[in-house]
C-alpha cells in the first residue's frame, strides 16, 4: 500500500483536491464548486465524498493526512477567518468538520503559506532554510519560511506581505486601509498602474482602447512583450515597487531566495529583469549579491494542491 | 561553584564586560577601553585579562561560556564586518581570536540581537515566542525572534529593521541609501525631524536658539514635556513614523510584543502614547489588539551586558 495525502486547494470558485504521493505525482484529482455548497456542512461532505472517490482512483493507496490551502487560513486554529472571496462568512472551524469524517492528521493554512510549503517539499526551494514565496494572482499572498519552518507568527496570520503600506495615503485597498502592496504588485495592480500611466502619459497605446474587462495583466504583458512603451512603462513601476517589497523584506529576514509565483510572475523576463535590476541598485551592501530572484520551481497548474498536500507530509514528518 | 558566563558589550569607546549567573545577577563588571586598542590582538588579550579579574572578584564561580554583543557582529562566522563606529576595520573573527584563551564555547551577534536575547532570558519576553526589540540610539537596531530563536537569515545579518526603506529618496542614510527608517527613528532622527518642523512652522521655541551639539533628543523630550508644540510635533512625527514600520513588521511575522529601548525610548509616554495610538489606527483588522508595545523590561544600565550573557546561556542551552 502506498502512503498519500490529500491535498485540498480551496478557492472562491472551485476546490481542486488531488492525491499525492511523497514523489509529488498526483495520482488523482477532482473537483469540488465551492460556491454551490453555501452551508459549509455540507460542503465538507462533497469533499469527503471526492476525496474517497479519488482515493479509489488512486489505487493500493493509505491516506495519511490531509492539507488544506484556503484563503484567510490560519494553521493554529485549523480556521478559515472573514475570508472576503468564500462563500461562508465569519470563522469557519473547517479541521474540526474535517475531523468528523477523518481519524487522520487533518491541516489548513492560508494559500501562500501552502505554496511556500510546496516550493521547499517539492519545489525550487529544496534543502533551503530561509526563503519568501510571493504569490502574485488577484492579491498579493507571501509565505515566509525562516530556519526551515513556515513563519505563523502569534496569530497565525503572519506573511501578510500583501499588506504591510508602501504608500501612506496611496491606493485603496480591500483591506479597509490604503497604500498596502497589493494594490500596487500583483495582476490587479498592475492594471491600475496602467491607469495612472493612461493620465500621466501622452503616448498613443493600443491598450488605450481596451475597456475594463479587456485590460488585464495579460493583455498588459503581451503589449510590452512587443514593445508597447506604455506597457514597459508598467512593468518598470511594478519592478520597482516590488522590488523595494524585497529589499525591505531582506533587511528584515535574509532570505536566500525570493520566489516569484502566480499569474503576474508569468510574464517572465518582463518582470524578473526588472526586478532583478531594482533589488541589486536599492539593496543595502551587506546583503547584495545574497538573494536570489527566482520563478517557482512547481508547475502552475499543480502547484496549489501540492503546496496543500506538503503541508500535510510536513505535519506528519515526511 | 557557581555557573557563569562572561556578557562582552562592545561599543566604540569602551567594552563593558560582566560576569552573569543564571538568575541575571551581574557578579562583577568592569570595563575596557575599546578604541585604545586599533590592534585587535591587543584588545583580545586585554577583555582576556579583564574577564580572568573580574572571574576572581566573583567568586567560586565556573566560567561556562562567552557572550559577546557587537555592532555588526555575525552569529554564523563569529565576526564583526565592516562595523563604521569601531577602530577596527574589514572583517575581525573575533570568536576565533577569543577561542585562543578559551575552551568554552564563545558566541557573538550584534548589539540588537543581544537585547532580543536578554529580554527573552531575563526581561519582558519570558515565555514569548514571537516578539521584535527595537534599539533606538544613535541609529535603529532590532532583534527579532520569531518561533523563540533570534532570526539571523541566510547571511546571518537579518534584523535590519532599521534600514528598511521608509521613504524612497529621503533622508540621506549612512549605509549610503536614502529614506532608511533610522534616519527617521532614532535620537538622532528626531534631530532632524526638529530642523524639518523649524522650517515648516513659524510658531517660536526655545529649541530654536540651540546650537547642534545642544539640540539632543533629550533637549527636545524635555521641551515636549514642557508642552513645546514643535517638541510635541517632533514626537508626533516620529511615532507617526515609527508606528508605520512597526504595523508593516506585524504584517510580516505578527508579533506578540514589540519592545522599544534606548536613548529615544527613555521618553516614555512621549512616544508610546503616540505609538500605540497610530498603530491602532494603521494596523490591519486582523491584528487588532494582537500586539503589545512594551518599554523594555531589562535596566538600560545593565541590558547590553544581560543579552551577552543571554546569548551565553541560550547557545550552551541554558
Amino acid at each position: 500500500m502506498k502512503e498519500v495525502t490529500a491535498g485540498i486547494d480551496i478557492g472562491g470558485t472551485n476546490s481542486v483536491i488531488g492525491i499525492v504521493d511523497r514523489e509529488a505525482h498526483i495520482l488523482a484529482q477532482t473537483k469540488v464548486a465551492t460556491k454551490d455548497y453555501p452551508d459549509v456542512k455540507n460542503y465538507v461532505k462533497a469533499v469527503h465524498d471526492a476525496i474517497q472517490k479519488a482515493l479509489k482512483e488512486a489505487g493500493e493507496v493509505t491516506l495519511q493526512a490531509i492539507g488544506i490551502g484556503a484563503p484567510n487560513g490560519n494553521y493554529y486554529h485549523g480556521t478559515i477567518e472573514h475570508a472576503p472571496n468564500l462563500v461562508w462568512k465569519g470563522i469557519v472551524p473547517l479541521c474540526e468538520m474535517f475531523k468528523k469524517y477523518y481519524t487522520c492528521p487533518v491541516v489548513l493554512t492560508n494559500d501562500a503559506n501552502a505554496a511556500a510549503m510546496g516550493e521547499m517539499i517539492y519545489g525550487g526551494a529544496k534543502g533551503m532554510k530561509d526563503f519568501i514565496v510571493l504569490t502574485l494572482g488577484t492579491g498579493l499572498g507571501s509565505g515566509i519560511v525562516i530556519n526551515g519552518e513556515v513563519v505563523y507568527g502569534h496569530t497565525g496570520f503572519a506573511g501578510e506581505i500583501g499588506h504591510t503600506i508602501v504608500e501612506p495615503f496611496g491606493r485603496d485597498c480591500g483591506c479597509g486601509r490604503q497604500g498596502c502592496l497589493e494594490n500596487y504588485v500583483s495582476a490587479t495592480g498592475i492594471v491600475r498602474t496602467m491607469n495612472e500611466i493612461f493620465a500621466d502619459r501622452r503616448d498613443p497605446s493600443p491598450l488605450r482602447k481596451l475597456g475594463e474587462d479587456e485590460l488585464t495583466s495579460k493583455a498588459i504583458a503581451e503589449a510590452a512583450a512587443s514593445g508597447d512603451t506604455l506597457a514597459l512603462e508598467a512593468f518598470d513601476r511594478t519592478a520597482e515597487t516590488l522590488a523595494l517589497a524585497i529589499v525591505n523584506s531582506v533587511a528584515f529576514s535574509s532570505p536566500e531566495a525570493i520566489f516569484l509565483f502566480g499569474g503576474l510572475a508569468q510574464a517572465g523576463d518582463l518582470l524578473f529583469e526588472p526586478v532583478r535590476r531594482y533589488v541589486d541598485e536599492m539593496i543595502q551592501v551587506i546583503f547584495k549579491g545574497t538573494v536570489k530572484i527566482l520563478p517557482s520551481g512547481l508547475a502552475e497548474a499543480d502547484a496549489a494542491v501540492l503546496g496543500a498536500s506538503a503541508l500535510a507530509w510536513k505535519e506528519i514528518g515526511g
